[in-house]
């Protein structure tokens, strides 16, 4: 459905072309102050427009917080914070009204529900994300203050150019320099030009998205089935375009033999930690203390502009040729969207290991 | 937690070491008439000692079945299955009460909880999946008899080996006519020979188990978090070792281009269909009627009887060399495991889009 | 938390005296024509303002759809709805603000969450319940088209007043011909009177509402938690003010003996029915086709006009005497309020029963 | 469905006559040291056989613990604990396999489900309460030891005759000494003699179970929906042969004014307290810190050896006089039932309370 979380909980709502799109977080602990600048600096990282490697379509994207929150600190009680659908025009989408989009939505909404908004993806518009990275910026807030938790995600290839990135010392100044929001300086030009290239071609690409989540305290993560592992995968698996999780050594590390592939314990001045990282940080589901370091496939943006071969409700084959405004990759504006459900997991991991803390209430 | 589903919910408990394994399967149909060798099939084909290629811990994996069922079909209450712990030699693991095994989860188990059942990976062993799998037979049995669904799973790669197989065709037969679960039969010698040639070298291996669903009516999943693809992803990455998970092209398809990936649609005598399946069987997070072909990385067996490096629990460097019993490759044993999972998500799944039904009530 | 149901599933937030508040409805079934001003209609019931038995307090509440409908229609994604707070005076609470009201939650939101709002209750102010009267307006179209349900709620005792209504022929015309919502128009007036007069005593009054589904499909319920009685219980114990809940006979058959208090089946025409109904509708936890009938006990306003002994944040001991606006009695606009909370609680159970209907998908 | 509670949380299971009932205990707090006989007590104040004023089914009920514990403490992982059915005498009841018994679930689960177990009530029966009683009796555990919480329940009123009784000075010892389980040494004697009576009657009797939670931390309660009224009520109303629940004042507390009911604030010695204790231990739905007080309202069993109208499933008219082992008053063996939901319900809510907690981790 459309909720998330056990204990940190999202609701989101809200189709591309209705009155707006948003979210309701629930479970927020109380007393935190709410910096809402950082709420739409973020969505300010998702918003589409922001330069011709994106959408052409322009929102503000402004939030607006509507409970929850009391002189500026949070209440404990679910925040409810909406964007409106401003710039819509669903008349670019009236010729898509009868066709099934291949690779889009269309076909399974119809057939799931019955019925479709058709006016630009609806529900399974990418447009779902903003109440994501609204709740996401909060759970950020949390992990910072509380845990000194740090999330980055970044831009880790695009179609067949991929970028080395030091998971330990990638800054967000770093990402946010970057066009591409690929932080390696000399690989982030060349995914521009492939972009362009894309765009011009009236073609589109994907790549994949890594993210690091730096000084995650350990023992976060409720096996059997809401392993750390599993939660992320989730998270990351129900965004749109997604093809792939992968975690720490992931698929590449299955050419590995046991011996190669283990992460020798030693200890660091009285912590415990590991020589390598293959776990990607966490064990038996748990987070383990070190870096958290995953990677999400994005497939190729499903919206091109040349000629493709598909067929209308009625069943008639058809030529489409998409005439509406779209990214020619998505990739540029997803680290936001990655951070934000990252953070969402960890925070809701984070309040559950809390609930185990047996100190009687004062 | 313990708990996974939302309509068809399994409710899975038990360590290694301890008393049993066992799973509550809740909301499981009435008036299902029960196979229970069907359910056994299965949990032989998960079990230890089948070839020199698995474990030789022997368990017989019996399941008793304690409640949801009255003169051999499901009543709509909660089935209750027990395997008891036969074999267990707590003895064996003494040496490791105070070590931390490298890539194990007895250092994060120890950290989140305080405490661990040191006798050979408590609850964090592949003796949970028991549970699961016994479940899934359950699951499988909903699905083949009331939708004629099919699901295999396979290995299709271990280590550097990797084994074309077509998911269209492909039989339980063939999968099992393999001693490495392989329906390659070309590849499959070659990969026990590489699996015999590690345990002989005291190593362990990884590799991946492709999953096909074949036959899954159209329309489930339930977007935005709960769709199709993102709950295939938590459970398979719920499962011990597992590191990845792709759908359709998953991480490959990311090098294409958005024409060359789309698959487009077409009309097969009153049956629309796509021509390519690179979307997985799943657009906009529900099932479009193709196959559901997904793919999962399974790290090399943690435990080797080469010496490693790793601490106590009182931080002291120490060299560890395995002297248990375990698997070098645990792939073998994996497809039961695998396709139990899938089963179980999409019978919850086809309950769920059942609801939307607006028929009244008789 | 802030979430109610399994498949039809609200999420309210709001405070009284924040932005607005809402509610997002999950789960609502596809294609159906929503009336919106069947919505507006139930919120109009529970508004301020009604009349002078009712609090001065002016809102328009007027309701705003903003996503989950297209062309008039159920989109089965989430429908998020709000009501802005408009006639929020602040000031008229600024004399509580260091003041825990006797009987009210300020106390006891401090302690949980360490803040509170003290504008006028906050998140505990009955406003809260908006969201639930406009979810409930479109849980009572579902089942009064899909299943011809009928459900009613009307004030069956004031103080020590009580009224005889037939539960089986009362209508909606009657219960809203009343000032008070009894429809028994010889007690009514008295019940007015009783009102006023404690207005003018600057005091306030308690009473019961009854509540009454008609046509309930056979089968609706969830054992063994999520029984009809329990769930009922449960959204019933969870309004504001509430302090009992009865079923049936309720505590009043607990002076009677088994063969007195069961209800005979007979066979009437085909249709198995009983012929006394001090179940109350279910059995088992399960609805048997006989009327849903219960009651529910609401404590006096906790706000009042008279002197109080009472303590300040700081414990120390004042005198309160409160000055805002408030309902001498707010059993006068509960029955909108039980009526929508019994309509979600019947719409997520019989969700759930059709989850369980085997016919192969199309 | 069959699970209940959000952090600490049951999963029950089994039929009357099946092989076994138990439950699935998770969340459960580690490093518990875990007493068995405490578990086994609660279950031998619960079982059948204990007097001629009880069923005389003789039940051993001892239990046995599968999971989750490891030298005597708990491991945080799931508890599975489980009682075989061994007095189980299908034959008593083959006269009512076709038979609907006026206010039980056989029509309504046959109904539901399409299938029933006709042997003594199946799922519907009370011995599903054991894994309940189990599972109350490890959180009595965890209240006791980590919070000093206290739980008592007994019996209030039989038929006619009600107990006045001092919550806040009632002892178990005083509850255990009486064989009705009524503390009030002037009543119980009388309450015996009115369930003989019946039972010589072969006839049964209802009445009320009162409660009290001592100690109680403040806090405790999740608004809106999980409001501690909220869930203690669902809690209450999920037994069998309940049909009322009221907390604090309850019923009897809407014939008061507010000036009357409202409860007084004052310092006693720096605690906020309350004079009187009309709101039964909560505010806002969240625990004050007062006792929690409330009364659960119990139908006569339903089962009784007079002869009664009714039908079969075919629908044709018979009579019948039950001849199986049954309670005249089930509310004899119904305190250590309340006491283990509430136990339930509070230490649920401590652990979300707990959630809340600031504090970094370590």
């Amino acid at each position: 459905m459309n909720t998330f979380g056990h204990l940190f909980r999202i609701t989101t709502w809200g189709e591309s072309h209705g009155g707006a799109v948003g979210v309701v977080v629930d479970g927020c602990p109380p007393q935190l102050a709410l910096d809402i600048s950082a709420i739409q600096f973020e969505l300010d990282r998702r918003k589409p427009g922001q330069s011709h490697l994106t959408t052409p379509r322009q929102e503000g994207d402004v939030v607006e917080m509507l409970s929850g929150v009391f002189e500026g600190k949070t209440l404990g009680t679910p925040i409810s914070m909406l964007v409106w659908n401003k710039n819509a025009r669903p008349s670019d989408y009236k010729h898509l009204k009868d066709v099934y989009r291949p690779s889009h939505a269309d076909f399974t909404y119809q057939q799931k529900y019955g019925i479709r908004n058709w006016q630009g993806g609806g529900r399974a518009s990418a447009r779902e994300t903003i109440g994501r990275v609204a709740a996401g910026a909060i759970a950020k807030q949390i992990l910072r203050e509380q845990e000194d938790t740090e999330i980055l995600a970044y831009v880790k290839q695009i179609h067949t150019l991929t970028a080395e990135v030091d998971t330990n010392t990638v800054t967000l100044a770093q990402i946010e320099a970057s066009p591409v929001r690929c932080p390696n300086p000399d690989v982030s030009p060349q995914m521009a030009e492939r972009i362009d290239a894309a765009r011009r071609d009236r073609d589109s690409l994907g790549g994949v998205i890594e993210a690091v989540a730096r000084n995650v305290p350990v023992g976060l993560g409720e096996p059997i089935f809401d392993k750390l592992k599993a939660e992320l995968a989730k998270a990351m698996m129900s965004l749109p375009a997604t093809m792939g999780f992968q975690i720490g050594s992931g698929f590449g590390g299955t050419t590995l033999t046991g011996s190669e592939h283990n992460d020798a314990f030693y200890n660091e001045e009285g912590r415990i930690r590991t020589r390598t990282n293959n776990s990607g940080g966490t064990q038996g589901g748990i987070s383990n203390g070190e870096n958290i370091v995953f990677q999400v496939a994005f497939k190729p943006t499903a919206t091109i502009g040349k000629a493709q071969e598909t067929v209308d409700i009625h069943g008639n084959a058809v030529e489409l040729a998409a005439s509406g405004r779209h990214d020619p990759c998505v990739l540029v504006r997803a680290p936001a969207i990655v951070e934000a459900m990252t953070a969402i997991v960890l925070t809701d991991q984070l309040l559950r290991q809390r609930a185990k803390n047996a100190a009687p209430s004062p």
